[in-house]
């Protein structure tokens, strides 16, 4: 069985996801869809698939699955569509800004009994996922703080952070995601710090660009997650867990992975400068899980529920810095 | 000129301390006291100095300097007493668990005009001085984000854990002065999460085994600092600084630096298991920075005024998990 | 432009050098030839390409470049044939096991003016690339000294011994290449040694499991080369120059790069299993690199010439171990 | 028992061995002899030990060991004369370097049972020790290849060139020493390559500044050995041993142990640049093994025989130069 794919929006990380399902013997582009004719075309041209309008992919009935790549605030609709629609459904996080929205969308892929998959590509990783297998074999014990540091090589343009809810629910959420991948046990309280160091414009326009936050679960354990919006070495991500009976963790991956020696010491090269390139792998490794979901007629992990979950934490810690005090996440509500 | 030395305390860090004292062509141990007979012969009989008492000491006209390694509820007495002897003081930390009474104390000093130097021999690890040394040179730019990694090797004994003040007051305060000498700028806000996760005799007792604690300064830089009680492959010591150029990090120092390949991997021994093996180097330059300081009639550094701030973070940090919020410095009272 | 390929052999390699075609944009797979008809509608079906025979690919008007992955024996004949036919080729190592059919062939090769591009895939090695090219742009000076660690993570099977002409002449040989792709300059001087301590079979069919080789160059650069048929803890690979100013280095690539910690130590994974998986980035590239020379109808690199030297350098190692002496690559004749 | 100290010869690995006897609590310097009064007052001064010339310490009766620091030419004299007075004697490599002198003294020794050890320190480094354990403990199976990477921070000066005895004799016996430490079995076959890159001087002083040796063993074991002279990223020193069942490997120490990641990358300070520091440890636990075979009347290891024997490789090394083949130790007569 093959999995026909749609595609809606074909830019960046559209491209990303359609090189995917070309590369998987189980799944064929069969369509792609996006306002902007050149990058669909671009995408046609080298991935395969027909260019088509939204609407008549949710009439087609010789798609199986859409892979929703568009702007933030078409996603819950989009979801809905092809929910109703009968399509299986991967769309990029986040479902929504809006925990409301998040939820009756959710709602109605429950009604449906559509297949749904959020897009936390990290979780795909296999250093992470290696780091979360040594858990699960029991090597480090029982969890007990886990550290994520987490920084982009520089901060988004202006009218990103406008758009994108802010740095705890569009960087951040990558985190919270991996924390409840990682912490065996959901986090319930939630303190956060942020400032702004990088970029006064941040400021300006009501965000930050750096942020420490803690959270912690009903039996104590905790995770710390550092991030900010720039480090000039390049794209820094790491995970350390420690528990009971040891500890595993994942170092940031390179590029090109040479040392040079001379008299001033020893330099290793930058690290990856762009998410793309840091996280192909995982990108590959995401689509043939939500591939082999459809194939198999399984519930696809991660779901909208951690979707909303990560939301959660995001609106938890806007709430903790700004009261200044650890929130817990029953406070969280519609 | 040679500084005659005094030790006050002759047990497992007194000992250090006599060696350290012994080895620097610019000093020498004369007297030794401890009430535990056998301890200060053995001190005596290997680095030399007779055995005398404490008042005795403090009447020697022969005697430079003191060095305290007398349980904690004796330091601020013995400042005291020292300093209007006129005697330059090395006093390992605290001053006094009592923020009044260290206060107090300190009083005394600046009264007296008397050399006073606290025992924060972390400040002196080769490695982590070469980090503050790397952020002094402009490496990294400004300071933006200290991250600090500190784990026990396995928690202390029971009637430690009452004696000693807490988690906060014992360990995590080599953690705050580290915080406080790789800021660059003074914390003024700390929020503290804490749980028992290690052994829960330890709850019983009051105190907690695990906790994250995230500083913040006036100007938004961050410093989070880990500590858990147990780290069974043994004594983590890290910290890491980002800047707006760079960032700078020590990595845990080894005793056996060898790596074994075999079907199941690469592995590389457990770190050191005891913190006076991996702070040798430490513990003796740290002597020799007082020993400079007395010669050289300078102020130490870390001064009394040192131990007071660690101390006051400490607090807070208290408060902070006691009431669930972010608590500025300035609360932290007599 | 697009070329258009056949793939002469369907086995492991030839799948490897069809996916690399299949994701190239300026390539297609175009025919698929192999006498094991499942290998090639096994390829066929997943990269493209319809079945034909060698002799209709050679006679086809459709076909720009052929990729030769047939059986060693076979080389220099196809090689021949397709050099006359008028088509680009890449062909695996060897051109033969014999220097005198190797040269015949490369005077073909030279006579008919095609274009020839032998298969040393380490040279396009992301990481070996970057040590090269730090030498090239003067990092470390004058090469003085070159260090080359190769080691398989277990030996053949006893009939590959047989054929493929031995350790110096199948495995070392990717050795010999790189070493000439780093002396800069070409080395005159081989000395080897060889013993067997894997496999007693092995020796008893005439070949070694463990050599080490030193080559000169005429200004006295060295390289070493260590290579063992088995390394318990995965396919290791690594190459260090030295050079006046400063010496790079390229580690050993490893598929899960996370560090467990426990009580026994610090462990990672094992290295890569699998030449293939080590050296997927490699392929690829290789594949890249020829399709841009046939496109731009440059000579590509490595060349018949390289394929020939390295060959060289295999039989005087060979000469070396049975005489204990060095020996110089003037005495190696036809 | 306290063992009695004379150190003939104050200098630079004098005042080395002189701190390491006094700081031994089972040790005490009671003599010190130099014709340089400066230097022999220097180390009085610092470590203990009356001023005495060689004579007087040949006769005493209250000295029980003498520690050897003298230029190369006069040890063999020292041990005869030592040996014959009954003192148990540490010597610096090499006892001579004529091997026919080195055997007659060796005789000196059996005759009169005199305790000699010959000062190789690296087997005493505890990085290297654990090498050696790993492999007693039998971690990595039979030991197959041994590689060993040894390059000095710059050449020395001219004057000690000629009166090294050359590079084989001087620097690359201890690299001898350290493969028959680790090889389990006797190398009995030497291949040696040597140039002249770092410095013409050097060559035309008649001696190499690079040289690669390839040793082998009956069973076919074999070590590399590389060798330069001049290293600017600092001393370089390195072994790795592969065996049946894995490796084990000793990377090279750091002085300071911290990376500074910039946007050109991450880098690390250089080496250490003099042995001295490098091999502080090691130097310490050479005396006290001394000490402890002195005390217990054990023969010490490295022994007057394993003096010879590193001897004995480094001609049959400078043989292989100039013949080009590879040289059996057998053919290495008086």
């Amino acid at each position: 069985m093959t999995i026909r794919f749609a595609l809606l929006g074909a830019g960046r990380i559209g491209r990303v996801h359609a090189a995917a399902i070309a590369a998987d013997p189980d799944a064929v582009l069969a369509a792609v869809a996006d306002p902007v004719k050149d990058a669909a075309n671009a995408v046609s041209a080298r991935f395969g698939g027909e260019l088509r309008t939204i609407d008549e992919i949710e009439k087609a009935s010789d798609i199986d699955a859409v892979v929703i790549c568009t702007p933030t605030d078409t996603h819950a609709d989009l979801i809905e569509r092809f929910a109703r629609a009968g399509k299986a459904i991967f769309c990029e996080k986040p479902v929504d800004l809006s925990i409301a929205r998040v939820r009756q969308c959710l709602k109605t892929v429950e009604e449906t009994g559509a297949t749904l998959m959020i897009g936390f590509n990290r979780r795909f990783d296999p250093h992470f996922r290696a780091v979360r297998k040594a858990i699960d074999d029991g090597r480090i014990g029982n969890v007990e703080m886990v550290q994520i540091v987490s920084r982009d090589p520089g901060p988004p343009p202006a009218d990103y952070i406008t758009s994108s809810g802010g740095i705890f629910r569009d960087m951040t959420i990558h985190d919270f995601d991996m924390a409840r991948f990682l912490l065996g046990e959901e986090p319930d309280v939630v303190f956060a710090t942020a400032s702004v160091l990088v970029d006064p414009e941040i400021g300006r326009l009501g965000d930050f660009d750096s942020a420490s936050v803690t959270l912690t679960t009903a039996s104590g354990r905790h995770c710390t997650i550092s991030n900010s919006r720039r480090a000039v070495y390049g794209y820094d991500q790491r995970i350390e867990v420690h528990g009971s009976k040891g500890a595993v963790s994942a170092e940031n991956q390179r590029p090109v992975a040479i040392e040079i020696a001379t008299a001033e010491g020893y330099t290793r090269p930058p690290l990856h400068d762009f998410f793309m390139t840091r996280y192909t792998a995982a990108y590959a490794a995401e689509i043939s899980a939500f591939i082999e979901a459809v194939k198999e007629k399984k519930t696809p992990s991660p779901s909208g529920a951690d979707g909303l979950a990560a939301l959660l934490l995001a609106e938890a810690a806007l709430k903790s810095v700004a009261e200044g005090r650890a929130v817990r996440l029953s406070e969280i509500g519609i």
